[in-house]
């Protein structure tokens, strides 16, 4: 492992901002752990009939089948993100901001996941697909924004704790890549079957925490 | 205690995949302090009607009480959680799961509490049972997820601080194995009388906090 | 300075357990960033008479006092909290109670905060009088809070950084003190005098901050 | 490099409080953090008519604009910061109120930024137009502190990690000083024509990303 605090000067030898990528990772968790904990936000309520708690619960479970979705997402994101700063010691202004693009997508994701619920318990068949096809789409982009970040990484060797990341890096833009195709997919399915790009945002993440 | 930052290579010997504690730590840090801090949003008011503010505080004591035995929930998982990390050196990803699995409990948390206010401010007995059942089967999952996370631990002796850790990891298994059984009961005690189960909530997380 | 690494033994020589004070200074700092934070979800407005978002922003005065008072109270805790911790090295079990019992004044806090707004933007001079006695007493308590863990900590020789930190200790318990009686003080005067209540909430963290 | 450890001594020689800017780092990134996520909150819709879920979403645009705006803000702000604090090796009881200064204007934020999307959403022209210049003032403002924080720094070299870092703080000086006479121009204009203060406010941060 190199020095981790030579590289912390902001002018490394080359002109090249250089910097620890401690603060990257701590800001990245906290963004992360924000965003898991807000989750929980769009499963409250604030009213109900009386005697009707529990039939309004049960109403609402697409809310919770869009809360284990995404919570799912961002702890993924959160295991994946830890493995890649685990092979960088250092970071620079590119680095930074495709880690912002990708925190981005962290702090986007309740909001379609908060849409896709509301449209299942609210919506008409038009509105499912019109909230089914904006997550996909964003989350389309949100793994593509992992992609880039692995490309911007590729080329930096000298922000790499270990010579040998080389086939981690590739190996992660074919994975990334091959999520965003997925996503893209499951816009087009969705489009078509609702119920079914709801089912796949479930299973992606989930399939991604265990494979 | 062993070098940190050898373990901190994502590539330990053997192949399997070992990091460094610390931002796991840091994450649940995060996890921990929201889900902590997000209790307050329940206990805000919108309105009130003029010159009855006392009177609307007063009739929300389901909440006050909700919320402290929540407070005490989340911080007694936080002391409990140092008390883990500090016996870690490392995690693989085993336990990286095991441990968001622990903060998803604290995650949720707020959902089932404000519940419970909700049922005993506005609710019938039956949406009082409904509520109480609800949070007791939470909390019983939520001290589970500890029996688990310390199952997956004490498996793994070289991921540990100190080798005579072992007793430590048997122990916390019993108690959090006798706390799910103790909110278990809770569920059915709650069932037939809703007010023991908010009482059991308030009592349990103070006496786990002093004893 | 004593090394914080052996301390960090869970445990120390004598079964006393004591800790590196690290990651309740990590906790305690995210409690405190998101306590602030959320301070602004007070301020936001849902909506408004077309042409009238003016008047509707200047009607809004008490919250913009109380969001002020409330600001440079969490932001002066920060900086004690910070400067207490300068001296330790480490805590133990106690020092983390009394220190979650601070961080639970700041977690509240939002909470009087807009109740007093509410007060004073929607209610009767009965309703201020509630909500201006209320916050008085909450932060007299939160004052207390300080008071009670300095004396926990000036008992603790063990866990400082400096063997001359007691006169520090004994300084902060006086002045802690001194804050919870102003603020009793403040809750009597607002009982007849509310105004000037939300006048010596305003003032005193900002004297705090400067003196 | 100086030593960061005897630094973080509270009581450096000379009597003036000089403390490592560790703690003033995680502190900022944690505020930094829940001002980016938070954002979000402003994104979400309770409720819409249905088969309008389309149109809901379309007629929100402003919201849109207003969060990428104040979404590339605050990530800048996290950049500055993260550069600003790499020469730093330290702070006292100036720095650290500047440095609270600058979160405030991150916490704050979130306010003007609805403020202004919900003024273009339901607004009349004027609603929009004191929208505009509230939130042109306010980050004005913030930008002004910046550069009390810079000139704060500037004349504390026993802080500076290098002793070559005068040349940075004073273009740090110019740069955030223009910052904050754009702000105010943008008040001026946006007080005529409130679309350009809207397009301005997209524009600053974007520009201060990649220049």
């Amino acid at each position: 492992m190199r020095n981790r605090h030579h590289l912390g000067h902001p002018n490394a030898p080359g002109g090249d901002l250089v910097m620890s990528a401690h603060r990257t990772e701590l800001f990245s968790d906290a963004v992360l752990a924000i965003a898991l904990t807000l989750l929980v936000l769009d499963l409250s309520i604030r009213t109900f009939q009386a005697s009707r708690l529990q039939s309004t619960l049960l109403h609402l479970w697409p809310t919770y089948v869009a809360f284990i979705a995404a919570f799912f997402y961002v702890s993924v994101m959160w295991i994946n993100h830890h493995f890649a700063f685990a092979r960088l010691n250092s970071v620079d202004k590119p680095v930074m901001w495709a880690n912002i693009a990708i925190l981005c997508g962290a702090v986007v994701l309740p909001f379609p996941t908060s849409l896709v619920a509301l449209a299942f318990e609210q919506g008409s068949q038009t509105d499912q697909r019109v909230a089914v096809v904006l997550y996909a789409l964003l989350a389309a982009l949100m793994t593509l924004s992992w992609a880039i970040f692995f490309v911007v990484v590729a080329r930096r060797p000298h922000l790499w704790k270990h010579e040998d990341s080389v086939h981690v890096w590739k190996h992660e833009i074919r994975r990334s890549t091959a999520g965003a195709v997925g996503y893209a997919l499951t816009a087009i399915i969705g489009f078509f079957v609702p119920e079914v790009g709801l089912a796949l945002f479930l299973f992606f993440p989930i399939y991604y925490a265990f494979a």
